[in-house]
This record gives structure tokens, C-alpha cells and sequence, in this order.
């Protein structure tokens, strides 16, 4: 308890460094982003900017901030950092823009749907020295990230195997998909960058079946809504994936990591801890449906993450990594096709 | 989903009644109650008042708000909300003040310790019409709180008896204990509060039984450490309390309620969803030790009642519901000593 | 794997010491103990002794035994053992009969319902240097023996608290209730045994509070259906038993024990592993409503401890440990009425 | 309560019809038959075969039964059903000839390792008209027999998708291996099993990946002790199944069953419901290593389901089933070796 009074005083003490934020994006996440920044004792919203207007001010009025055009926001010398929650495509623009004006920036994911120019884009920021975090939001995320930290100790000895479950609570609109890149551009995208991520090896083979089988309108627009995924690395070790666009239960996010050791994972987290005992059973509370539920601290801490990469730390998702998902991602569409292994 | 985004516009949409709010205190809990207001989209924090001055400004400054001393802020008209975090023997005058001056007050507690000094402030700001929350930060709990309405909706029937676990993570320093009022309304006083908001009837009687069984200095210094209450409403519904000022495994939070037609409970909480199954069995992460971290939310929560204690809504915890709370503690201290059951 | 193989080995190879047992009383416990004696190595069914004599001849063709009457199987030198199922009222001359004839006994519970009764002839038989093993099952089931042998270990340092959940899930006919002997005497006679056996410590005091919340048809019957225990031994440490005569959701029987380092509990295990998850959110298997279900395992290891006691281990459970759990039930009962502790 | 007890007493009035049982295997799977036939109410252990005489004397001593030689009890026409848990390569032989002799019969699994040969025989029995029930002993566990009605009953909807967990707790001795048919026909062939019982729907494509990654020797022996296989059905529903050889924490046996409306799954169980609390988080006791004491109650359950295919009741597990999932297990090998999809 003296350790954390100790640690809080020194959080309060650090008040002549509280660092300047532009939020790019007054929607449903840059509303959230806004929050943690205001709340964040390191951070202080300076401006948000959105062409919605009323929405740029609402958000700026909530948190003691202003509302102004990009522009402005990027020409401002007190900005040290720069949250971009716009539409998708500008995210490559904005990001190179931010960077080019010496901003640190937090981009959402994802950072384009095109290989090409995501690689394109990735090289010149590196070239640059930008310090650029993409918003794989899960690498945050408490549970994933201790049990991260748990194998990388050695908890369960060396890592042989990976069950990822990812099944959406219910299928996005029908239009959506169009547009979407498909399931696994869309979708598993944040499970392959986990199984990387987790397993701190590249796969080298993926085999990927898919089906259609919870609405035939989602085979009618070319896509999947169900597959099983499975990734190897060059060792041997295996991963797979579950992936749904409906559970019918709630937002299934479930890691299992097998080790020469034993066995460690990461359950899903009802709503409350509430068990209720009748004569029909017991019943918990549904899991959590909505990811930015789910996700909530996940998305505190990744602001957290980005006062630390504002003050040298090297960002934890790098635009090389979402570079490396997506290339998981086609292959796996690949696979579908072909019946057999892909290499990504 | 889409009530959701209507919901979110529809609060970025009330910019223009951003309440402000004044700190007292600027400690421990004062930091953290802070950044609760700063994040909510209806509430800024404008003002932060304490006599460490560097403390008031690294906070205020955190938050983009200014270090004033207390006549200033209870004299703003534009504040419209106080939140008292100083230390407990000034509560019940800023309180009183706060309320004289037309603002909504949210008042840490303990209100008071003496029961006569508690009840009369009590009566007054009763008398004076006042908005005054006392901050029982449990009722705020999602697991609590969800557990109260499903209870209140009948799932399991009529309510019959509760038990509950409260077990800190370990003593205090022994100096506290001789100003801490001793176990019953230093500690139990929460459970006291729990078991009267859950059941929704008055204990008539208490039979109290307690120990000394973790640290002969606390017997020295005139307390127990480890109590069993029971309490009885007229209508015979039980309630039974386990207290200990050590658990050795975290802090133990844990509510069961019995009714006619089965039982809800509240289990704890762990640090996080990992399970490790090793050769040696199945391991979990520690349940949260710290207080503030197993009510991190509950204190979000709180703040977020309190604006709309603002816009009008009544408190749901008055200076009457402390002093209630506290007669029980009082009447258990007597149980102790006589080997029977009191009235409180 | 091996060493399971050997002690296999081991049992097979001892066929020349199989003991031949008697049973008094082919009802529905005797039938269960029937079946557990058969499946036991060492232990084979010889003959079945009730004045049903169809009853009696239908449990003995099942196993390859005989039917036969009481004073035959006593007088039958190759008999080892007896266990006595017939009704409460002949459980002491049956056991001082088959004592006196040389044979170990395994007699059900209650021993008595008379103190002075039990006690004499619990004397007498010590008196005799008899083997008489009384069925308080609970004392066999795997998860309190080895709750009880890891406190013992130190799992958890020195035990000062334990609390015990007992609710049966539905009550008895009223009509049972006049004979009963009234809550404290017919069941929570089982958890006072427990307190005794976990806290190797003989409790000194007794406070109880009682009520009939369940059915006024109890109260009529002179008895409660719902109450509150404290135990505290001379060393102070407590014991809290909930009981109940309704559940609504099943057999409930949960023990927790706290010490110096830590607490372990024991749960309650459900019908099934199975999990179900829906839109509502997760369901479990209701947990066993049968007390035969629930102590499946504990009768088959009540026999098999028996057979122990055959070949001269001394018995977990003597008539000494009846009349002490005896004791406890009537101070309890005086509770209740003096509202003060009372000693046993 | 009532309903159990009528029931009990029918099958006790039932005593005229107790079947006589031959047991041809006195090593320790016959052994546990052997305990099961003598418990249970309807039938008797008659007479035990076995080449190793003092074994079979050994077992018939325990339960009031004889040994013999295998002619003998098939020649014995009181003997209505023989159970053979002989070596593997007499299991046909035997079976015909039990069968021949018009005797129900209870095989151990492997029926045959051989796939001809195994069709061949299952073809034979079938025109026999004879009663044969394969000891697929998953098939009786509570839990997974549960499972199956459950989702039968469409408590998930229509099922999409399965995901079966079978990891042994350790690897068998690498001599084993030589002669064990290889992972797929040694071990996951119950998981073949469960897939097509649980979907009842017959897999038309599979897709295995396989790993040698817990120990060199067993690639050296031409095996793999790691595999991840997919399975498709026509209708599309997809089966993962993940196997291993050495799981470190136990014989992790589980199942998850997803479905239109939600999903079921069953867990692994605890070696016993204790869960300890100490400072360094939860503990549980290891869930059960030894596949007799995970599936102590199926091998109980099958002989109960053996009584009733002597009274009539068609066998739940017929040879063709065996056929099914060798087939099954060949296709995964060929899989394993072409990296795509194979048709079994």
C-alpha cells in the first residue's frame, strides 16, 4: 500500500509534463479515446477535429478541450501526440502527416486493407524514425497481456500449441461485408496477430476451411462466416482458430496456450460475477457483448501505452505488424480456395 | 448496437450542460476522483482545494483545471457539484457549508464517528433540503448493485437470510486501531450498510461474537480482529457476517443471498480470467488485494450517480442511511460484551 | 500408472482373506450397502437378514448371497462383519448383539436419539474393546476427507474459522418433524460432527438463532426450518453453520476453512460438467438434489473403510463421536430459546 | 424422492431375473468389469477365464464366482451374457464364437486394428442377428452422454461446429508405439468416434496437421505425438479435434459443441471440488490423470447398458461404429502426409 501511495505521488508530482493531445475523429471510439486521455494523469485533451462540427465540440466541451480543423491540430507546436479515429481511409494520410510534423501518433487499426500500400506506407515511417502505434486494441488487454508475459517466463516451458476462439456475438450488416475485405482480413486479422504475437514465431503454413452456415446471404456476397484456421511456424508448433460472425451468446474471445509444462488460458468474463442457483441449475450473467465492453480497459490502457511512447518507449504494435497479419490473412483466403497449405 | 450510438450521440449531444465541479482534497481518493470526473462526458473538474498546495496543483493541472482554496470553490457560483475527499473531521462543516451554498455535495465517508454528531448533521441538511451523497462506494458495485435488482425482482423469492464475507487482505498499522473506532464501525459498518440496503428491512436484534486470533497488539490495544454477527429482522430473516482484518489471499468481497425459491451469490474477483494447469493443478491469479482496485468501478460509477444527483436524481445514499449503519456497529460492540443478543 | 498396477496386483492376489459379511436390513440403504460390499475385493455379501423377508431375498440373489434371519447370520462363525441398516430404534441391541458375538460393526447413524441411552451403551462397547464403526458418511466423502487432511498438512496455517452451508433441498413430510427430534438433533447433528472433525477442537460454546421462514407448519410442529450457529472453542475459534431445510436448488454442502495463511473451501459439484451458453447467458446442471447421489463415493469408501476396520484399523467414527455431536445439537436447542451462548 | 424409491424397489423385486456373466480377462480392465457385474442388480459374475490361473481364481474369490476355462463358459448355458477384455488379437475370435454360442457379448475396444479384418467380422455379426456392444467407454460417460442429449433436445440449435480437447496426461512407453497402429488409430480414434456421435453426421473430408514436438524418439519411431485435424461433413459442419500425447497437467478431456443458437460444452474435472486461497492466487487439485478413475462411472454405466442389451435393447455401440472410425483415422494419416484434404 506504501509502494502504490509512493507511486502516486509521484504520477501527481509529474504535472509540469502533462503532454498536449489532438484527437483526429469525434465518433463512437474517439469519444472513448477522448475520456481516457482527459482521465489519463499524463495526458490532457488540447483539441478534437472532425467535420462533424457538433460533434468535435461536444466532445471538446465534455473534457475542457477545443474544437478545430486537422490542419490546425497538426500545425499546433504544443501537440505532442496526435489520436487518429477517422475513417479508414485516410488513416495512412494522416498518420504520414502527423509523422512528417514530428507528432508521436496512436492510428487506429486497421491501417489500410491494401498489402501494398500498408508496406508502402510502413517503410517510409520507418524510414522516417516516426514513432507510430496501430490500435490492435487486444495486446492490451489485461488477461492477453499476463498471459503473455506468463509463457515468456516460462510458465508452462516452451510453447508447442495455440487454440484462439473468436466468434463475434452477431453477424455485421449485409452491406458491410461487401466492403469489408472479407472474414479474414476483417475479422481474424486480430487473431492472427495474437498467434503472433503469443507464439513470438512467424507461421510459415496455413490451412483455412471455411463455410457458410449461419446466413446464406453472406455466401451470396462472396464471403465466409464460419472457418477454422491452422497456422505452423517453422518449428512445428501449431495454432488454430475458431472464427464466427455469430455466437449466439456473447463476444467469445477465449486464448489457450499449451507448453511442454502444462496449460495456460484465458476464459471469457461474464458482465457480473453474479451466480444464481434455482431449481432449473445455476446461471451466470451473459458474457460481455460489445466489445468496447469487453474491451474497456484494453482501451484505457492502450492510451496509457501511447503517454509512454510519447515519452521514448518503443511502440508495442508496430505498422509492420498489421503489415504481417494481413498477409496471414490472404493466405488463409488462399487456402479456402485450394484445399491445401498456403504460405503467407 | 445501434441503441448504443444513439445513446452515445445523444450524450455528446448535451455539451452545453457540462456540470463543474469542485475537489476538496486532493489525497489518495481526491486523485482518483478526479480523473472519474474528467473522463464523464457530463462533468469537468474545475477547481481542486487543498492546503498541500503542490498536491492541488499536479491534479488540477492533470486535468486541465485550476488550484483554489476552499472559500473560492464553495463560493464559485458556477460550481455546481463538490466532492469532499479531505480528511474525516472535516466533513460534516463542509458539508453543511457546501450544502448552505446551493451546491450537490459527494461526501466521502465515513460522515462521522460519533453517532449524536452524525445524526444531528443528519437532521439539519435534512431539513435544509440538501442533495448530500455519502460515498458507500459498495452500492456502486456492478456485482452489488446487479445483485440488489435481481433480488428486488424476485428470482429467487422472497428473501430469507444473506451472508456475507467481508475479509480485508491484512491489518492495519496497530496505531490506526486506536483511532479507527474499532473493528465494528471501522470495517463491519459496510457489511452493516450491505445488509440493510439488500434485505430492505431494519435488524432488530444483533448477537455478535469476536476474536483475537491474528494479532495479540490488537487485543492489546483494546479491539478484536475476527467477528461473526448475526442479525435478525422482526420478521426472522437472518443475516450473518464473517469479519476479519486478514484474510491471507486478497480481499475478500463475497455476498449470498437466500430466498424462497433458491440463492444468488457474489463471488470475488481475480485479477485476471488466467488459469495455469500445471502437474500440480489448476492456479488462478490472486483475487484484487487493493480496495481501489476491486472498486475501481464502483467509483466511476459513483461519480457518474452523482451528476445525475445534479441533474435531480436523489441520492441513493443519504447522511441517514451512515447513521443507521452506525447504530448497528455500536449494538454489535455491545453483543461482545454481553454474550447476548442487542438491539441496536 | 505402474505402481496403480502393483497395488492392483496386490488386491487380486489377497482372494484368500475375503471377509464374508452380514446385512441387517434390505431397505433402500441397505440395498447401496449391498451393492458397495459385492463390487469390494475383499469384502463379499454371505447372507441378508430383514423381516421383509422378499426384500431380503431379492438383495441377496442380486449378489450371490443368502437370505437369512438376524440370530443366524450373529451365530455364524464365518461371518467378519455386520452392517446394521434396519430401523433407528434397534441400532443399539443390534450392535451390542453382534459385538458380543466377536464381529466388527458398521452400525448407520443415529446411533441413538437419547443422550444417556448413547452414551451408555457407547460406553459399554468400549468397555467391550468392540469395532464399531458408525456411518457418518460425510467423514468418507474424498472432498472433505481431504479438505480435512490438507488443513491438517498446514495448507493454510492454523485454522481459526470454518463456516458450513447444510441446506437439505426440500423438507421432510410434517409428519416426520414430531419424531425427528427436532433440527438440531436430525441434521445439523451432520455439521456439528464436521465442526468437531475439522477443527480437531471441541467447541465450548454455542450460540444459535432460529427460525421458521420456510413452512408455519413447522413452527406449529414445535420446530424450526432455518438457523444460524456459532461454535467458539476455548482458543477462540469460531465456527458459523448455515442450515436450512429448503434450498430450492439442491442438496447444498459447502465447507470453508480459514487460517493464518490462507482459506480453502470445498463446493458444491453439480449433476454434470456441461456448461451452457445462450443469449441469457451460462447454465450449469443443477447440483445433486439426492443426499445417495451426492455421497455416492462416501458410502462406497464407508464400506471399504470397513473392511479396514475388519482387518484392525481402528474406526474414524465411533459411538464416543455421536454422543459428543449429540451434546452440541441440545445446547444449541437451549440457544435458541435463551437467545445467550450456552455450553455443551 | 418417491419416484426413486418405487424404482428401487422394482429393480429389487426384480431378483428372478439376475443374469449370469462370464468374464473372459482377469487382468485390470476385467478386473473393473468384474467389480461392476457383482454390484449390479441384475446380474452376477458367474465365472472368470483367464490363462493366468491364480488371477482368475483371485477375481472369482472377490465376488463369489469360479474360474474356468474359456470353452467352459461359452459352453455353459446359464451363462446369458461374456464380457471379453482379452488381449486385442483374440477379441474377433472370441466375439464370433461368444456369439456363435448365442451369448450377448461386451467387447473391449480395439474390436481390430486391422480395417478388413474389422469389416469382415462386423459384417459377419451383423447377419448373425448377434448382440455385440463394442466398449467405446467415452460413450457412457454422464457428462458426454448429457452432452449428447442435450443437443438432441436443440438446446443450442442447429450444431455447426465441435471442438474436442483429448490429451493424454503422459506418453506411452516408445516400445508401445511400434505396435499401437500410430496416434490416429491408437488414440484419437475415440475422438472419430465422439465427432460422428455427437454430430451424427458423417465426416466427408479431413484434414490433419501433425507434430513431433514432445519427444525426438517418437519421430524416430515413425509416429507423431501432436496433431490438429478438421473435420467437414457434407453439410459443412466442422469438427476440430486437438490431440496429444503428453498434456503435463492431466487427461485433459474435453468437448465443445457449437450450435445456431448457442454452445455446450463440457469441462474436465477436478480430482476433487477443493479450491485453496493463499497469497499467491487460487489452487485446485489436478483434474484426474488415470483414464480409470476419468471414466470410473462409464465403465460402470456400460455394464449397467450391457444388462439391458442381455433384457434386449440394441447396442449403443455397434461394430460398424468401430469400422467408421478407423476409417476415419486413415484419412488423417494419408492427410498428414499430402498436406491437404483427404476423404476417409
Amino acid at each position: 500500500m506504501r509502494d502504490r501511495r509512493e507511486k502516486n505521488r509521484a504520477i501527481v508530482r509529474g504535472y509540469h509534463d502533462v503532454h498536449a493531445i489532438a484527437l483526429i475523429g469525434a465518433g463512437r471510439i474517439g469519444t472513448i479515446h477522448a475520456a481516457h486521455i482527459a482521465a489519463h494523469p499524463r495526458l490532457r485533451l488540447a483539441c478534437v477535429a472532425d467535420p462533424a462540427l457538433e460533434a468535435a465540440r461536444a466532445v471538446a466541451a465534455a473534457h475542457s478541450a477545443h474544437a478545430v480543423d486537422v490542419a490546425t491540430a497538426l500545425g499546433d507546436p504544443t501537440i505532442a501526440g496526435v489520436v487518429i479515429a477517422s475513417p479508414t481511409d485516410t488513416h495512412v494520410d494522416y498518420t504520414l502527416a502527423a509523422a512528417a510534423a514530428g507528432k508521436a501518433v496512436l492510428c487506429e487499426k486497421p491501417f489500410d486493407l491494401d498489402l501494398a500500400t500498408a508496406r508502402a506506407a510502413a517503410d517510409r515511417l520507418d524510414a522516417m524514425g516516426a514513432r507510430v502505434l496501430i490500435g490492435f486494441n487486444r495486446r492490451f488487454d489485461v488477461h492477453f497481456a499476463t498471459l503473455r508475459a506468463r509463457i515468456a517466463e516460462g510458465a508452462i516451458g516452451a510453447i508447442e500449441a495455440i487454440h484462439i476462439v473468436s466468434h463475434d456475438p452477431a453477424p455485421p450488416p449485409i452491406d458491410y461485408l461487401a466492403t469489408s475485405g472479407g472474414l479474414f482480413r476483417d475479422m481474424v486479422i486480430h487473431d492472427f496477430d495474437m498467434a503472433r504475437w503469443l507464439m513470438a514465431a512467424e507461421p510459415v503454413q496455413v490451412f483455412a476451411r471455411g463455410a457458410c452456415l449461419i446466413d446464406p446471404a453472406v455466401a451470396a456476397a462472396g464471403d465466409i462466416d464460419t472457418a477454422r484456421t491452422i497456422l505452423a511456424t517453422a518449428r512445428g508448433q501449431l495454432c488454430t482458430i475458431s472464427s464466427s460472425r455469430r455466437s449466439g451468446y456473447g463476444y467469445d474471445q477465449r486464448i489457450e496456450v499449451y507448453g511442454s509444462r502444462g496449460m495456460i488460458r484465458v476464459g471469457n468474463i461474464a458482465a457480473t460475477a453474479l451466480e444464481t442457483w434455482t431449481d432449473t441449475g445455476g446461471t451466470t450473467d451473459p458474457i460481455q457483448h460489445f466489445f468496447l465492453d469487453r474491451y474497456a480497459q484494453a482501451y484505457a490502457s492502450e492510451i496509457a501505452h501511447f503517454a509512454d511512447v510519447i515519452d521514448g518507449t518503443p511502440p508495442l504494435v508496430t505498422p509492420a505488424d498489421g503489415v504481417a497479419a494481413l498477409a496471414l490473412a490472404l493466405a488463409a483466403s488462399r487456402s479456402v480456395q485450394s484445399g491445401r497449405m498456403e504460405a503467407p
